[in-house]
């Protein structure tokens, strides 16, 4: 099965709006990345625990392979066997049975759940089983609640070996020692111990995202004193897209480095589509559980009840999500503030609770039953997004009364959710422009205690549409710099349609260069390996290696090849933008040699420099 | 005429490498972006003085038409009459023949200046006859001399009237209170004067690169208290492309706003190609002349010389070129520093003088001559573009010593040039990560007199061959922001290939996304007047109009329709992003009418806010 943008079309053409029968999916993208493989390390003292890496071997036999994080799962094995229906190996089975859970039977499942759809429009769900479990009342449950006593679970062990990856070895021992960046506070450790992790996410300052029912998620941490992580979106909409292409465009957006995933279907079909989504995905899934309450009932948010949210957050959690966007900074008092916006409320969750708090008059259930809430995600760790339903639409409304309202009131719930035993992160930006970017940052540093901030972009301006992953890969290279721990992307589709494969990918690219950019700003110490083992390639030629150690190696190594076909030219000591005679690198290659062969040259310059430099005579004087 | 990249791949398969023959162009693209017409207004007083803009109506009649900065030339015309073979009007040419300038025979056409090729290998030279001039001894020949003799040009008062575009009426004098950047001691004025031109380029702070004898050039200017601009490099390499490609790509940089084109060529048929270049060109027109001076000694840099690289610098003068790269800051003491980076030099013209240097063991000919060069470029109102032959070509190279003392030599020339009666841009950045952007700015304002910096992105990271445009277009917003007056723009295909059709839109595009982004930071008291005009169409679902006002309409209005195909949803109240149940600007629409009836609601919100908001009791307690 492939998914091309033409195929997407063309079902589309078949399937008028507003239903799709979704197929199930049969198979999807697998294999490593050209000029990579997939390696497996246990950390020290934890042979049982595997991490996963991607691996650039290098042609040049002085230069180290390069290891990469890597949080494509297994579908990157190089003999990757995978079966869709049997979903991914449940690699945390062990560690979570071992914590004395309730196996629980669950909730049945009910015809709202999928949108009410007579038998023969239902989309078959992932027959994968697995053990349903959630926690005895007053055992620990949650990452936080063992951080907090002190515990390091075997997902803190993991994530420490993931995150140091090339930390250790001559070469990272270099890269570190030329590290240089301005963190802005933040303490980023020459070395990522498990105690490490345990102390941050004690701390609140980062989170494991991974429900005690998705034993099958790789853990990865998100908080600012470990790499910048990217979030891709997926989900149908009752327009277009259905379960197989869902599921495609999860494993896509991983194989490309999102690191999680959040799945915002709207449409039918919708608990079904999930359940593939989960059984086959390494990567921590979010969902904003709003949306399929509404869903249940009948699309009209002024009937949204605690009961059927509540219901939706059991439903949800029992399968697996990692992590909720819950909307409860969205405050009645708040909703006026946003009256004389230029384009109002952006976010669907928040204009649904802004609809319902003013239809009833009433202060919003979501911040009323907090409490409840939070009783319910620690009972099977799903994580807190905190929502930012007031988020800015427009260059015109950021940064105003009503954001920054409902920021801190998300500073004053992240305490509840911390004393209710759950982990926590902070869901920020929208349309920001760049000199009104890091009071974002400070502001929520400041109100919430310094729990993760996880932003969309910033869209640094709103001329763009089309080209809105730039716009706001911009602000989010920027915002990653000051803080952020994870950025949420945006595809070339923003603000126009629904992002395709091709757009999936783009998305997931440009925002892994900013979350480098801002790793490397902020003197992460290990981020400069790969860039100084692509730039020593470049200056080599080795062509290969170059397009290997790439974010994207296929569109390096087809852009290369569009002006420079011929095999020959891949060892060429030119490429087509100077030709052979002009080429800069080749002449500098040559005068290297030169320079360094004048001995002592170096020296005496820096004395003629020291000295001012006075060569220069003005020819007229 | 169409230049596709597909016919690119053509004619590289049927002439190999190094030669083509390179056909006259004979037509280009020609039209209005769609949405958009062009128009002309004259600036009080001067009834004569036609200045363009683009004008994009909107379907809202309480929505005025949003006037934009238009460098496309009269190729957007509705109904362009455009003849290569004759050129543009030369809409300067009363101005500058009213200046008393000689006008001269020229120097004659040599063998070498295209390359040696026999009679039947060369390309024909734009047949388009100007009228040949030069400064007279004695008397005041550039900008920068009649801004210091308290004279306002026609020049001066053009870019005015283009610079103010909406700081005029209602929308635009609100828009301008809005205006709340940080310039970073960047001193923008509400309104633009004639006078305020002068003075900022008599001060050396702004140039209006014009060579006399580039007549149809439509004048703009360059400073950091003006919009931010943007230059497309073109160019033919050895390897591929020709004449006919070339100045498409120049009406095809300019359509999507490319300010200034820099022509890098370096194959044969230099000379008759850029013919045709400046002739067809209205705007600034940039060289780098010591490639063709290498062309001229059979591309050994050693063999450069003085006579060889003045001859190029008077041919090219002579032709019309506005602005001359010249990388007089690459001094001999200099080279020694560059051997231990990890890219070396990486600027062709910085690598040449290099060679050149060490090869003879002498200091640079552009170094020590460099008065007679401001002698030459003054006589014709070159500009000049002083190169940074050392910028860093990876992150680990950035604002090393060897990019800080070419800077400061830079920064000894500008005060030549001045002396010399000549305009001066300084050239910048290369690979530089997040942290270290602003020193740059800061060294640059400090060491150059405020002289406008010119840069190359910066790319802030070294692992995204293919994304480059991405990489440095982060770089360019901030650099912009920091005080950058032009951004060379950066295509997908750098360090890979010579950039197509597509790679050049693709690369405007995103540089003026960071100039907008950049302008709006800076609290332009104009810029937000078009992301507010388009986030309200967002809001109101005009679609039409927010494809129309977008950098891209065809890209916007194209994504829009792949996933909304029907003509019914161009009007539709949603899109497909969450399809016609979820949609939250619907939403808020109705919602936005309910908060406003609750009159006095917002105040009340406000004291409740005030009073600390403590609504919320935990549910436990």
């Amino acid at each position: 099965m492939s998914l091309l943008p033409s195929e997407t079309k063309a079902q589309l053409a078949e399937t008028p709006a507003p239903f799709n029968r979704a197929p199930a999916p049969d198979s999807v993208t697998t294999g490593p990345i050209v000029g990579s493989r997939k390696v497996y390390a246990a950390p020290a003292a934890h042979p049982n625990i595997r991490v996963p890496f991607r691996e650039i071997a290098l042609s040049d036999p002085k230069e180290p392979p390069v290891r990469v994080y890597d949080p494509s799962g297994p579908y990157t094995e190089a003999d990757a066997r995978i079966d869709l229906r049997r979903g991914l190996p449940a690699i945390r089975e062990g560690w979570i049975a071992g914590r004395g859970f309730d196996v629980v039977a669950g909730r049945a499942l009910r015809p709202e759940d999928n949108g009410n759809l007579p038998d023969d429009r239902i989309a078959e769900a992932c027959p994968a089983h697995r053990t349903l479990r959630a926690a005895r009342d007053g055992r620990m449950a949650t990452q936080y609640e063992f951080a907090r006593a002190g515990i390091v679970t075997e997902e803190m062990v993991y994530v420490a070996h993931r995150e140091n990856l090339a930390r250790e070895g001559a070469h990272a021992e270099a890269a570190a020692r030329l590290a240089d960046g301005d963190s802005f506070g933040a303490a980023l450790p020459d070395f990522v111990t498990p105690e490490f992790v345990r102390s941050e996410i004690a701390r609140g300052r980062a989170i494991i995202p991974a429900n005690i029912n998705h034993p099958e998620v790789e853990p990865m941490a998100i908080g600012r004193n470990f790499l910048v992580k990217v979030n891709a979106n997926i989900g149908n909409s009752a327009v277009t897209s259905g379960a197989a292409e869902e599921v495609e465009k999860l494993v896509w957006a991983i194989r490309w480095g999102a690191d999680t995933v959040m799945d915002l279907s709207t449409g039918r079909n919708i608990h079904n589509i999930r359940s593939w989504i989960i059984r086959n995905s390494p990567v921590p899934i979010g969902t904003v559980p709003i949306y399929q309450a509404l869903e249940k009932v009948g699309g009209d948010p002024v009937k949204l009840d605690w009961e059927v949210f509540k219901d939706t957050l059991i439903e949800q959690a029992e399968q697996g999500v990692d992590y909720f966007t819950i909307h409860a900074g969205v405050r009645l008092a708040h909703v006026p503030l946003t009256a004389r916006r230029v384009t109002g409320i952006v976010s669907r969750g928040g204009s649904m609770m802004a609809r319902w708090c003013l239809a009833h008059h009433r202060e919003s259930f979501l911040y009323e039953r907090f409490d409840e809430i939070c009783a319910i995600m620690r009972r099977y760790d799903v994580s807190f997004s905190l929502g930012d339903g007031l988020r800015p639409g427009s260059i015109a409304d950021a940064n105003d009364a009503s954001q920054f309202a409902e920021l801190e009131t998300l500073g004053e719930l992240t305490k509840v959710a911390w004393a209710g035993g759950c982990q926590v992160m902070i869901e920020g930006p929208g349309h920001v422009p760049l000199h009104k970017i890091k009071v974002n940052m400070d502001k929520q540093l400041a109100e919430c205690g310094e729990a993760p901030f996880y932003t969309l972009g910033p869209l640094t301006t709103d001329i763009a549409p089309g080209y809105d992953h730039i716009t706001s890969g911009i602000g989010a290279a920027m915002i990653g710099w000051f803080g952020t721990a994870m950025l949420c992307y945006v595809t070339p589709k923003e603000h126009l349609g629904l992002p395709d494969r091709d757009d999936v990918k783009t998305g997931v690219i440009t925002y892994r260069i900013a979350a480098h950019a801002a790793d490397l700003a902020k003197g992460h110490p290990a981020a400069r390996v790969r860039d100084d083992a692509l730039s020593r390639a470049r200056f080599d030629f080795r062509w290969e290696d170059q397009f290997n150690l790439a974010l994207d190696p296929d569109t390096a190594r087809r852009f290369h090849d569009e002006t420079m076909p011929k095999d020959a030219h891949k060892v060429a000591h030119f490429c087509s933008m100077c030709g052979p005679k002009f080429c800069s690198m080749q002449i500098t290659q040559d005068l290297r040699r030169e320079a360094e062969a004048m001995a002592g040259m170096e020296e005496k310059s820096k004395e003629f420099l020291d000295g001012g430099g006075q060569l220069y005579v003005p020819a007229a004087e």
